[in-house]
């Protein structure tokens, strides 16, 4: 709880004087002002996170943060809960699609194990730092204890402390674990009080019948559990998943660093409700990266706040909607470093 | 004329059998079938343009056709003509927002001179194929003659076949030329019959008067001109641009060649109905990159029936649009190329 505290209490606000540098430089380079619309809001907004009025982007991580669900036993998913393990496994043999769109990002991916139901054989490119073999089945009782609950956000702020000794200009967010679509709903929905039908989606490819399944169990978890929308650790512990609370984690542990940090798709951004829920400032940190197929995602991003940069549909996870954000932002912040400015190219500038 | 109809005769129609086994292949990936969005249908798409399963991203190149209007002399832009040479030196120098956005997505810029107004200087990276010393005052008369129309197209279908000697896998194009939001205007108006307050927008950033006079030239224009939206040669001739000429010759030229190409933005767009006009087999060898903040847009993408890949409020051109959309475009050919399948990497399957 000290760890988490103490990260709580250091997220600040964002640096209003960069912001301004950062639009005056803007404003000077060899385009018509404002003419790169969203592009020139990430730098803003970049800027003001890290205080620089250019951002670096150099070192670039994707956490994603993997686990199991005990709600699995009701049959919420299309896919097995074995493929939480096999799919960690298919992450440290470079074979996922988070793997390939991180490369294309010049992302590092690490995988963390914050509770997935078996043990995973030691790999260099994965951190270990279970919390338990998989929740409980939240239709039943709580998912975790509320002690399990900070040490899975605990968890995710120190995998972000030990990567900032080596440099972090960019991180983004994952996960990785079935079961984990019927979890992110009830967190919603826990916080929104909207109906459980309005939010929960497809997942990985549920047909009529899941969905109804689905609906009907996230509905149990929230009568059983009861859980408190004005405490975060509380909705955690009773709906929650660990990889989610590691996810808040991560989300934390990066605004407390000033390092911004890219959210990926619905499971991501149940954890970034969580973090919110945890300290509303960390908001001004994230960058939304797209809006997913998931059918309560736009919820999610209209309570944070944020404009996702893009809407292809995805449904995937892992972090791969993170990647291809990171390679949009990174070539926003690479468009203030390296146009060259009205001055410098010998440009006119707008006649009136 | 031979050249233009040439390479019409030349243009097919999409592979149905490369698109069936990239599906396949698609949905033995290691990730929920279709959860990759539109990125998938971007590789289904791709494949029935190269005729490929696992089409080939490495050599890239975005055409930048640059040209003059005589229209400027109505005072239509926020920029003096001017700015059209002085942003081609700068192209050149590599310092505009299109050469950052271009090493980001690991494409050639090809810099065309159709039409700019004064001589440039030559430079190894420029191709220079004048049409005219800039076009004619569209308010007053035809902006050109139908036979310079013709040359424009096939100013940008040669670029292409020059290009394609050394190999091609995927092209882009891009405009400069000030006062060619008010031709493009023009262009949309005369296709769609649509008011021309509907379709024309404030381009570089033009102020309310600015708007206004705008409208009243590009209504001048069509009252003097009558285009006839049969004819798409003669809605250019009338009142087009010769850089809108060359882009409408490199998509015609991609085509013929099966080569995929991306389309930026508002400009790029009436070059592409100028391209379908001409031959409407053309819609499907395009790729839409995002969607402009300038108004008419909307109508463009709507009648090529593209879907953009995103819309970040982007209204600079160049090509910039098609440089960070080809990015992405990359990323999901990646996507198909690298990674696991379900059996390589020994992940279960869907359980129902």
């Amino acid at each position: 709880m000290e760890l988490l505290k103490r990260t709580l209490d250091s997220i600040g606000v964002p640096d209003e004087e960069s912001m301004r540098l950062a639009q005056r430089r803007l404003d000077s380079l060899t385009k018509p002002p404002g003419s790169l619309g969203v592009l020139e809001d990430v730098v803003r907004r970049v800027a003001g996170i890290t205080g620089r009025e250019m951002p670096e982007y150099e070192r670039r991580i994707i956490f994603t943060l993997a686990a199991d669900h005990g709600v699995t036993a009701e049959g919420v998913s299309a896919f097995p809960s074995e493929v939480t393990a096999q799919m960690v496994a298919n992450f440290l043999n470079g074979g996922a699609a988070i793997n390939v769109l991180g490369r294309h990002a010049g992302a590092k991916i690490v995988v963390v194990d914050v509770g997935i139901a078996c043990e995973i054989p030691a790999h260099p490119d994965l951190v270990v730092k279970k919390v338990g073999m998989g929740t409980a089945n939240m239709a039943a009782g709580p998912a975790m204890s509320r002690e399990q609950a900070v040490r899975a956000v605990e968890a995710g702020i120190e995998v972000v402390a030990e990567r900032t000794a080596e440099g972090l200009d960019l991180a983004g967010t994952g996960d990785m674990g079935i079961g984990n679509t019927t979890s992110s709903a009830a967190i919603v929905a826990a916080f929104t009080s909207l109906p459980v039908e309005e939010i929960a989606g497809r997942g990985t490819g549920l047909d009529d019948a899941g969905l109804e399944r689905k609906i009907e169990v996230v509905r149990r978890a929230l009568k059983v559990n009861r859980p408190d929308p004005l405490d975060a650790l509380d909705v955690l512990m009773k709906v929650g998943g660990f990889e989610i609370g590691a996810i808040a984690g991560v989300i934390l542990g990066c605004a407390a660093r000033r390092v911004p940090v890219v959210i990926d798709g619905f499971i991501s951004g149940a954890g970034a409700l969580i973090a919110a829920g945890l300290s509303p400032r960390v908001k001004d940190f994230m960058l939304a990266s797209h809006r997913s197929a998931e059918r309560g995602h736009g919820v999610i991003l209209e309570r944070l706040g944020l404009r996702p940069l893009f809407d292809l549909d995805l449904r995937l996870g892992e972090g791969t909607g993170a990647a291809l954000a990171i390679s949009v932002i990174v070539a926003a912040l690479k468009i203030q470093r390296e146009m060259a400015t009205f001055e410098s190219a010998g440009v006119s500038s707008k006649s009136d």
